[in-house]
């Protein structure tokens, strides 16, 4: 029974590319027709046949973490990529569509991510060990997109062309206080503090990047100026002149998106200026990735533009203006899997193999979405009032303009 | 029994300012506390005292056009600052409230804009006689909002600038072929041909900018490599390079919304990029003006980005770049306002005093919204594939990018 449906399943989807499968019981079969790509699998085990048709998402992840779905001659790049374009393409079950709104609506309502949630949610991923960031990660422990002005650019300077950028569009003046919020391992709020002279309050709900960025304050004797706490952005007190928020909004959840935008606001100066860098969706809104939600990101949600436009009006924060970063973080993602497969000596000592195929599985997944689905991501900057930023965008790219204030000087 | 509902709506609006107004029957009330600014209006007529209790906006404008309402010790910009201000800030009447929803509600349903309906509501307007926008528009009669990037420059400069920030975001290649909708007078289609060695097709509903702008193709002599046509966006054919739709978007009407943006995704070749530019709203939706609908604009509608975001998504369409132009409009509206106010003698001559009101009130309120209500000017830039445009915005600020390439190389 499974096999047929799995069946019914392939030949809707697999309309633009030919998919190879060898069954656990010694048959091969192929579905799609033979114009596009070729890509080849194998089923060990019948469990797998009855999951990937009941949810195929999550499954071919799982499949793939426990080996019994193997790749055949085919690259996993490929694999997915040819998947999600079928995929698109083609036509889905109705049980697999009805399975995925389901989901989507659900999520819509019930994902509140409470702040005991919130906490557990970042816990499971940014508190493993912090030696595994290390060994794909930049120096710096930037763990979102890089700017790549240049293709030819290191990660490294990329990482840093990144915190440069969201620098200039915060319009930094020496003195300010500035809030971070989802400080990470303190990198941003370092340079911050470092290359334009601003008091920076840093706040994380991962101990491990606590612990971390404290100890890289006091060592770089920036304790005075940068302060990091373990704190839900709901419980903030205070006035700051700026905001800034990397790679956050994709944890808040969407029944928390006005929440959060007013947040913004209130606790903005009226002069203030925020900073949202975060993925998002340039296609209608659809269900997070199940595989990653459970494996990688729990409670994380990957928002389209119509989604996250009316809280931020009904914040009465002004656009002051919105960039969208295509296939940055592709290559950024590339990147971090280029040094985790460079360290997979290290890797094979600290984890298991079904660890290093998730991670493998979580970078190629990640990939795909930005490089064939509609990821990107996005940069609103917002502002209480609409003249507190220039009102052309030159500013930001007169050059040297990329690097900071003091280090342009002193060059 | 109106004036005592007056006194309730302006009692529960003016919370900020100070209103000073003389009745029809001699008496003068005073509204709202002593500590903002204080204006004075005299009301001449008692059926305007009912005007503006029932629908006050609409009113509001009448008035002034026919003189029941005149400014004492006041100017208008003062006037229409101070009550949009108090009506943001206090209370307006349930009645005043729930007859805005009800228009706005029904405005989402009903302003469909039909072909035929779209004809006449761009007749109302553009089809005036072309000499009125002679005297206040710049040389080449652009019609919308001009690029200041320099708070010095004249109005012709800020709308050369204008079509040079749009013309690079077209990415522009010789021998392309570009659709204008809602061409205007021909000005940016003239331009991007001249200048950028493109073929443009213009189309507009107006008859007058029609023959206009085929005037001005013959006398450049460009007639072979522009063409324009009396047509609506729905009906055109062909496949485009490019798209330029400049201040159109807020006569489509929000039931069109996806139709627009499905037709700008299917009129363009897979490599192809359009470029939006519309009033917008940084704040959640609202009804239109009730008097430029009326006097101006029917048919029109500023839209929220959460209104526009949605329909872009449907499309299919790219969101490479959204920018928020903050000001520019006013400033372009008071240069426009005082090439005008320079002509009075000409134009008295040629329209009588309700209109020349009329066309007052025209430019106070919508300078009073860009400088004190929450509209600004958006440019979406949009395209089929996420790497048709290039992946920083730097090509926009190349120095000196702002000139069209023919006239950089022989400067």
């Amino acid at each position: 029974m499974w096999k047929g449906l799995l069946d019914q399943l392939l030949n809707g989807m697999m309309v633009r590319d030919r998919l190879l499968v060898r069954f656990p019981d010694g048959d091969s079969r192929h579905y799609g027709p033979d114009i596009g790509e070729t890509v080849q699998i194998a089923i060990n085990d019948p469990a797998t046949i009855r999951a990937l048709c009941l949810h195929p998402e999550l499954a071919l992840g799982e499949a793939f973490m426990d080996g019994s779905l193997v790749l055949i001659d085919t690259n996993l790049d490929d694999l997915l990529r040819v998947l999600l374009r079928n995929r698109d393409a083609g036509d889905m079950p109705a049980w697999v569509v009805s399975s995925d709104r389901f989901r989507y609506h659900l999520r819509r309502i019930v994902q509140r991510n409470s702040p005991v949630r919130a906490r557990a949610n970042v816990a499971h991923h940014y508190d493993m060990s912090d030696e595994l960031y290390r060994l794909f990660l930049d120096t710096d422990m930037q763990y979102s997109c890089a700017y790549f002005t240049d293709p030819k650019m290191s990660l490294e300077a990329a990482q840093e062309a990144k915190k440069a950028h969201i620098a200039a569009k915060l319009c930094l003046e020496p003195g300010q206080h500035v809030l971070d919020i989802g400080c990470g391992w303190g990198g941003l709020a370092l340079t911050l503090a470092r290359d334009y002279d601003v008091r920076v309050t840093g706040i994380t709900l991962s101990e491990n990047q606590l612990r971390t960025a404290r100890t890289r304050a006091e060592a770089e004797g920036l304790s005075d100026r940068v302060q990091f706490f373990l704190e839900d952005y709901r419980d903030t007190q205070g006035i700051f002149d700026r905001i800034v928020s990397v790679g956050m909004l994709e944890h808040v959840g969407l029944p928390n998106f006005d929440t959060y935008f007013t947040r913004l606001h209130d606790l903005l100066t009226p002069d203030g200026i925020a900073l949202i860098h975060a993925i998002g969706r340039s296609a209608p809104p659809m269900p997070h990735s199940a595989w990653l939600n459970k494996y990688i990101f729990p409670g994380g949600y990957v928002p389209s533009l119509s989604e996250i436009a009316g809280p931020m009006e009904r914040a009465g924060l002004w656009q002051s203006d919105i960039e969208i970063w295509r296939l940055h973080y592709a290559r950024t993602l590339r990147a971090w899997r280029k040094r985790f497969e460079a360290n997979s000596d290290k890797l094979r000592e600290m984890y298991d193999d079904r660890f290093l195929a998730m991670f493998r599985y979580y970078f190629a997944i990640c990939i795909a979405s930005f490089e064939h689905q509609a990821q990107a991501v996005y940069q609103f900057q917002l502002a209480r009032k609409r003249d507190s930023v220039p009102l052309t965008r030159d500013y930001l790219y007169r050059h040297p303009s990329r690097l900071p204030p003091q280090r342009a000087t002193t060059s």
